[in-house]
């Protein structure tokens, strides 16, 4: 089954494609959407829902899965960084009636096995799992390489979790 | 010039459009977008998308102001809203290149002249501002009234808010 693993983001929203048969995944495709501060809020998200479009105009997935939103303290990112979110979530609704979301500790854990494991070990686990030359660049993308690959371990073990 | 004041909500987004000659405000129509819990969430948002999109189909409103989302410690229901917000952010986003947001203490100073009001002094002014026989319900609806009479007021006194 294809899964696209969305780490959402305003300025820069990490998207990856894996196609996953059980334990074995192999890597389709990876990158980012970005959006430019200078750019009015309305213009930003409306990069961001084309962008989630076309992605899965293009790749056609059977499930979609995000990264759950980390709450900052910083109130005024956690607004803008949830709109986003809210872009991204609403573009991936028309398509499906699923969608899955997952915690960071979730993603390291399905990834490592370790729920405490570090950024670099996380990004390590994803080029060995999807045999990759190279650590996939920028983080964003690794990251949402490693949310899709969350989503497919827990196909496997039935631990979804959808966004309710 | 016509206003389209929303309360966002996942459950219930509350709608108000008033049509604004200065100091002088005219009710034109409130109400509610309503998306029940037992749907699933993708249906839900896709259910505030579409409305949004319908009410300034419409009402054609010159702008669209948002009372900003107020984080609660419930995590969970922060996201939940926040997702909903987002989903009528870019249903906005669409149309215009600006979106307006004030804050509940901007809401109530601008409304009844102090910050500190409660909940029902500001329905009783946006009753009274709007001419109308009884206080706007539900409360969401006359919340977004509200905001939208701020925003006539704060394009007065040139103290807008956009969504940045």
């Amino acid at each position: 089954m294809r899964i696209l693993g969305i780490d959402p983001g305003l300025a820069t929203m990490g998207w990856g494609v894996i196609e996953s048969g059980g334990d074995r995944h192999k890597l389709i495709q990876y990158g980012c959407l970005t959006t430019v501060a200078k750019q009015p809020m309305p213009q930003r998200l409306r990069t961001i829902f084309v962008g989630v479009n076309q992605l899965i105009d293009m790749f056609k997935p059977d499930d979609v899965a995000f990264e759950e939103l980390f709450f900052t303290k910083n109130v005024t990112t956690g607004m803008a960084v949830s709109a986003a979110r809210g872009a991204a979530l609403v573009a991936v609704a028309q398509r499906t009636e699923e969608i899955y979301e997952y915690t960071p500790m979730q993603i390291k854990k399905a990834v490592t096995g370790q729920g405490k494991a570090d950024k670099h070990q996380v990004q390590m686990m994803v080029k060995v799992l999807l045999r990759m030359d190279d650590i996939a660049r920028p983080d964003d993308a690794a990251d949402a390489l490693a949310v899709a690959i969350t989503h497919a371990h827990s196909i496997n073990a039935k631990h979804l979790f959808k966004i309710t």
